[in-house]
């Protein structure tokens, strides 16, 4: 059966020894949504929150940006990788959700997926930091990998 | 109408000023919840991985906990503020969900949503980095602010 | 003769003690200027780019905001401390300079001027960085301590 | 019997909850010491590495200040502190030991032992990394805490 | 005579030029030890805190793996570099102390030394913390280098 | 007409893709000055404040080769990349300016720029910090960069 890689056999965390692994491009995106209550939606609506220029779009993109390069700091056992592109994409799904995509790549030895989740679910906390002030009826929900390539096991979900 | 507080009459992002405000006795409670496939369930229920000896769990738990350390250095318009405690719980629901919940406090002058938001989405994550090379198929749901108290309107919805 | 706070009596460097200062409402303002090659304020008076909105500005204003949360930790003997308050305002001055004002506030027992000084000085390689594709003829020049009030020598200049 | 105040009653790592306590001023000294070979002791003897004034002791007081503003992003359940005060001294005991100590203090309603200790500890490993080039036979030993007062039990050793 | 390498010719403060270097497998033990008084053995001994399932023990190896990873950040003139493999192992000796080994490596130009003494420090300033409420009479001691490959000078002590 | 390269066409902030450029060796000097007014210089003048050995000299020497490893951390829209070397120099140009200049080299797919900038940026933060009891007339003032090589566009001012 399979084994939890993290975990040694003296049921200890552990890094992952990548050191017999060969370089090769990684790619992951991740998605994270947010979704948020209509008084929070009409005060966005109003002016250009709702553009991509609007200031909570720019805060959050750039929060998330800066968390994927902090991955290795906040999550345990990840690898300290660096990053080739990381680039976070916003969008509304005609409902009341902000729709987040963060893209991360990087030639490394160990994949990339936790800092496209890591950059999505900061950006979404962004929004919702930022946001809080009208409403704490919001949910952050459904983050996960869409895409990943570059290692043992690819995977590309439908969008 | 509402304002957003971080967003200045320019549009632009700003911190809000909190210098007039009253120092208060703050707390907050987040939850997350982390879907895992049958799979990997199979591999946690094994040995005592489901535990709260675990160590998936205890890193888990380590990492929420610091990262709500680290809170206003990750969402860019959050004031940098101490912790009296921080507690992070993950509890398995009865199907495939863990359930983390990460209660904060402090005395200051603005609360302390954001530390218990994060703190339980970097548990979560590290549950997802940890358990990864099983399967992809995990999905952090429903991150959502459950108590505040403190501050000008409190919250407490039922868990 | 006055001496130099941040070095002891053998010439070691130290943090000055300041456990028997009073906690005071401290602000300071500081200012930086970036002056840049035309060629680089022709692409950027393109679009909104200039404006308030532009991304450039808007990037530069949280990064000077997240940098003035971390002065702590990067100028060695400051001592950590909060915020209250933190503003970065960038303007064009007719010339071919951004001139980026960075206020910041907190009651404590020591001064908030290096919090401003460190905000505005990293908000303005910030443009630097965004704009460098550009040309590298540009130049940081007169990161300058405005106000301060709070502490034993207040001061103010003439913006 | 006495509890681990950092385990709760899940055997589960927690932050202590210090909100019911008072704010109290806090101070800590720690040692730490650090044996280098005759090889490295007669490097530094040239010259003036061994004067207080040389660069290692200073890059290495620097090191250890600056680590001691870290302790909260480093120990995973100490709560995060400012600090009023932090110094460091670096004797030499006729010997082969370079002795550190590192005196740390703010008022908190917790205290500053692993500050003192962080701080003694990283300014020791900072003498290791730039003395190792002459020789790997160094040891770094005895790191404990010399005084402490504010708390619950205030302690006093013979240095 | 042998030079320190990261003081230069003006006896400045410098980070080694590594830039002529060829990139190697770097390898390197080091070990901690944390001396226990009776009080906290009798309480460790309950339960199962001395079991590698205790959360004192996981809490340290997690700490210690994260500290490797800011080594760059804590060690003034270390390179940053990152990591293929870290593991903290932490055995009990039979005697009142408890034996905390930090393996670390990557492939780079430069070792990874300074990576295994700070993650063994930190794991041993963890244990130190989480038992401090028991006692403070414990001494973390003989934090040395074990074993390192892949430089100029190689090194393989007996454990 | 050239292009801001950190600017999607959604106007929007992003991270250069340098994924498919090649790994060169890059090199980069950077410059700031520093005018302080004649009550600092006499300060300074006294014992050996202005020689290399001087505290305020070192401490700003750390602080810079410190703040240039964290550029990526700092910068939103850098590249997290190594440092094969990093120097600071620290001269007086004989009116009441410290000169700085921070040298970095890299072997990566992108420049070294923002870290020589910033390292000189914070060394003359910290020279500021540490005279600031004596005089605020201090001003930061051209830092601008002086070469760089090992990209597209190499260059070369007179020092």
């Amino acid at each position: 059966m399979a084994e939890l890689s993290h975990v040694n056999k003296n049921s200890q965390p552990v890094m992952v020894d990548v050191s017999e692994k060969k370089i090769t491009r990684r790619n992951a995106v991740a998605r994270a949504m947010i979704t948020l209550p209509e008084q929070v939606m009409e005060t966005l609506r109003k002016d250009d929150f709702m553009t991509r220029k609007g200031s909570v779009f720019q805060t959050a993109v750039i929060a998330g940006i800066m968390a994927a390069k902090k991955t290795g700091g906040l999550i345990p056992l990840c690898h300290p990788i660096g990053l080739d592109n990381c680039e976070i994409n916003i969008e509304l799904n005609g409902q009341q959700d902000m729709v987040i995509y963060c893209t991360a790549g990087v030639e490394a030895k160990t994949g990339v997926e936790m800092e496209a989740l890591t950059g999505a679910s900061v950006a979404a906390l962004t929004i919702y930091d930022m946001c809080k002030a009208l409403s704490h009826d919001m949910v952050i929900r459904e983050i996960k990998l869409i895409e990943k390539s570059g290692g043992k096991n690819d995977l590309k979900r439908k969008k």
